[in-house]
């Protein structure tokens, strides 16, 4: 399968580019909004990924072209940046499925707060931006960005996947379990992305409150 | 210390005085709007302690006599009903602590949606309604109320606690930990108790799509 990671350059991109290039036979494609950022960044990703050992090819487009190689289209950029993405990509989708990893959130002083967008969550979002016939599923939000990207690291965590769409979700839920040591877990139509993604705040402040818990993660059992 | 839990007939009530009971020295009270259902629900307790070997004393009280009697007091009631039971046992609570482990919640199809009172989150609710000198702690959410109540499974679970009160919190983190299996983990402030509450419908959704996860929990590692 061919994963187009818009947005592959940020820090949740690029774990999940290294994990799936890693650890699976996917094909992985590094999105950006400049074409050259894309490819200096999946160059240093052939670089880590080649000093264990493996030589893949990581290719980098501009978001548009990338989406337009992807089976899987995953909107792994910023929230505020999640509907201009999808309207951007939108006419290079084609039979692709897309993935909302991204969350909203506020921070004070106490600490990460969620704030969904007025569609109740980024994962809505990229469903109302996106062509009604592209399958939407939200997957992969509270995963600690420096511990995906650390191939050292086992991940022993679960990440939780809802959609509408059965078989995009199943596909979304395969893609988490080609990585190892992560799970993933049905929650339910797309309507139950605001308590999937409220996740990621939670995460954030138990890691700022309790000692060692810098790159804590959330498991279920 | 004497722990009185308001609503300790319902269903997370039951758990709490079962483990508080079994696993620690704490004495466990029980309130209930009626007094008589307090008992009545007190002697159950004690029958099933006595099952196991223990031979201990469960008082039961009408909600405003328990908490008269608690050093900490949890509000163990439905969210509907947490602002009036806190109003009507506030001449009694002198030095106590009042705990909120209830969380605001819709379901629909789909499944179950967060839905915080006004005031932001259940325990924020308990905050107003409390006189200003009593401190509030959250905690004991995420619970599968099955689970909690059934002394022969090992919990293996955390559990989130804000406060804004350094003492209080620590207490209620010392009594989550006196609980076979239960660690209690810091998330901050009073302010962050909503990311807390929303990971319950979270935790539903979860048992109800994936088989074999009827009494789910969460961990963070």
């Amino acid at each position: 399968m061919r994963i187009a990671l818009l947005g592959g350059t940020g820090d949740i991109g690029e774990g999940l580019a290294l994990r799936w290039a890693f650890h699976t036979d996917h094909e992985v494609i590094i999105g950006s909004r400049e074409a050259e950022r894309a490819r200096s960044k999946a160059e240093e990703y052939e670089t880590e990924l080649s000093s264990r050992g493996t030589d893949l090819t990581i290719e980098g487009y501009e978001n548009a072209e990338a989406a337009a190689q992807g089976d899987v289209v995953v909107v792994a950029v910023p929230p505020w940046h999640v509907a201009d993405t999808v309207e951007a990509v939108a006419d290079e989708l084609g039979e692709a499925l897309l993935v909302s990893p991204a969350v909203g959130m506020n921070h004070d002083e106490a600490g990460a707060h969620y704030a969904p967008p007025p569609a109740g969550s980024v994962t809505a979002l990229v469903a109302e931006a996106a062509p009604e016939e592209v399958p939407v599923v939200g997957g992969f939000h509270n995963l600690a960005a420096d511990r995906l990207a650390n191939l050292d690291v086992n991940l022993d965590l679960d990440t939780l996947v809802v959609g509408d769409d059965v078989d995009a979700r199943e596909t979304v839920i395969a893609l988490a379990e080609g990585i190892e040591g992560l799970r993933g877990l049905h929650a339910g139509p797309l309507e139950n992305a605001a308590e999937v993604e409220c996740v990621t705040p939670l995460v954030i402040n138990i890691a700022r409150y309790n000692d060692g818990m810098h790159d804590v993660g959330v498991t279920f059992e």
